[in-house]
């Protein structure tokens, strides 16, 4: 897919869904033991707390939806997206998670009223299931990372934190199956640099760039519920070799030392996912150029277990 | 005090010391529950994770500081707040602090580098103890919230919120001693209604309004050591009643419903002090005018434990 019709489709996203996101707020500034300030956006105070609403938006407003509704397969943030989506705009929805989702995401979902399906294992074990039901009932599905609507979506994170004035010369996203640097590629193309980062145990668009994009990658470790897509994204995939995406692995230590600057720093608590994208910065992963003006997105926040709970 | 030179020693105190604070972030947004847009200020994502960093620079920057540094006695907050500064600008400090702080703030105040003597019992019961080291080794103190120092300090948050493009009529400020709605008021004057919110159980503004600003109040509950002043401050007082502030009080459990909701609807995780200006509108304690547009300043984060501990 080339950069410019998705980036149309950006545009068309942004208007036709912007009163039901929030305009996340943005930071430069410097860190505890960093050398530069960084750009930061602060995509985990979106509604359901991830960024993935847009793509839910998105596809829900871009499309007819029938009777029956969606249905989504998902590690825990898709479904809430899919959830909260469904009920803003009248349509049901029943979404389908694995176990592995952990019981705050699931009682996130379960709080948006959708009907919500557990099932033993990790996302890839509850994706025929849902499709089994969206064929049962003709409900439509609404795909976690891989459909043009979704990726349109997440893209308008992109378009939105640009047209807010971030000034950087590269972007660090956090990659599960793809759908938001997804976004980020069909938005920015070539104009900045876009860096993937996964963690080592969720390496899936790292072993697709190594292997060819059907290997298949057996995913664990801390952000497995968000970031353990069994195989990338054909849409993500294809722009990351189109544009030759520099695709960076950081270990779970670094994650979690991510996870504690974010609070210790900023006061913002957020899920392994949702801080991976800094973790290149703390374990050299990543070391930019001296007079390198860096921006690091924060895309979820619901960490497990519920800080609050109990 | 007048508005008019508080307001001059406010622009003074932001030009003086602006590189060494954030400009935190702001967010108009629709929260679970309530039936209008609010207007948010997120400065827990200050330095040390309150707005008092701002007092402290300000009072640290516009005064020559002796060889022995500066002392502070603190619940919690204004301590790790005056750590920072005199690292940052050089100097030496030692905090006094009550045991009521809790081992986060404690913590944090020790990572500051200062110097710390923990004492028992709550905050005022380390003021004379700072006193006295003031004037055994000749070093300045920084009062918490009633020098005028600390007020234009603390002044500059309602100017940045200002010049952000704050869109409200009125604005839900948290008070302890008062520096901070002193602050505001000295900025705003009456051209924002400016509505101050204390927990019931440390009612010091609210107290002092109806039997004179000797009044001792007993402060206790969630907030007591971000907002257990004994005495309300002067300079607060003063222009609480040159402008008849309305003063509300709030119970403890409409704070923690407020910290729910902002973690809930926006994961952001704040301590009681931080969340308190919020409960108004959730127990009726504020209701206001059909088309009246409300601010909220989300004040400190330094919540007990630190979820990250341990």
């Amino acid at each position: 897919m080339a950069a410019g019709p998705l980036k149309t489709q950006i545009d068309n996203a942004a208007l036709r869904f912007t009163p039901h996101v929030r305009q996340t707020p943005v930071l430069t500034t410097r860190l505890p033991g960093l050398d530069r300030d960084i750009s930061l956006k602060f995509e985990q105070m979106q509604y359901t707390g991830s960024f993935k609403v847009r793509g839910a938006f998105n596809s829900l407003t871009s499309q007819a939806v029938p009777p029956a509704g969606v249905v989504a397969a998902s590690g825990g943030n898709h479904g809430a997206a899919v959830g909260y989506a469904a009920r803003a705009l009248g349509h049901k929805a029943h979404v389908f998670v694995p176990e592995a989702a952990g019981p705050a995401k699931i009682a996130l979902i379960r709080e948006t009223g959708a009907e919500l399906t557990v099932l033993p294992g990790v996302y890839a074990d509850v994706i025929d299931a849902a499709a089994a039901e969206a064929d049962r009932t003709g409900a439509i599905q609404i795909h976690a990372y891989d459909a043009p609507a979704t990726v349109a979506g997440q893209g308008t994170l992109a378009r939105e934190w640009d047209l807010q004035g971030l000034d950087a010369d590269t972007i660090l996203v956090a990659v599960g199956g793809g759908g938001l640097i997804g976004g980020f590629l069909g938005w920015f193309g070539t104009t900045r640099k876009i860096v993937a980062v996964e963690p080592e145990l969720c390496a899936t668009l790292h072993n697709a760039r190594r292997h060819g994009p059907e290997h298949e990658t057996a995913a664990s470790g801390l952000g497995v519920n968000a970031l353990g897509a069994k195989r990338i994204g054909r849409i993500c995939h294809g722009m990351a070799e189109q544009f030759d995406t520099p695709c960076l692995l950081v270990p779970d230590d670094a994650i979690a030392e991510a996870q504690t600057l974010l609070w210790r720093g900023l006061r913002q608590l957020v899920e392994p996912a949702g801080a991976t994208a800094l973790a290149p910065l703390l374990c050299g992963a990543y070391v930019p150029e001296p007079d390198e003006r860096v921006a690091v997105l924060i895309c979820g926040g619901n960490i497990a277990p519920d800080p609050l709970a109990g």
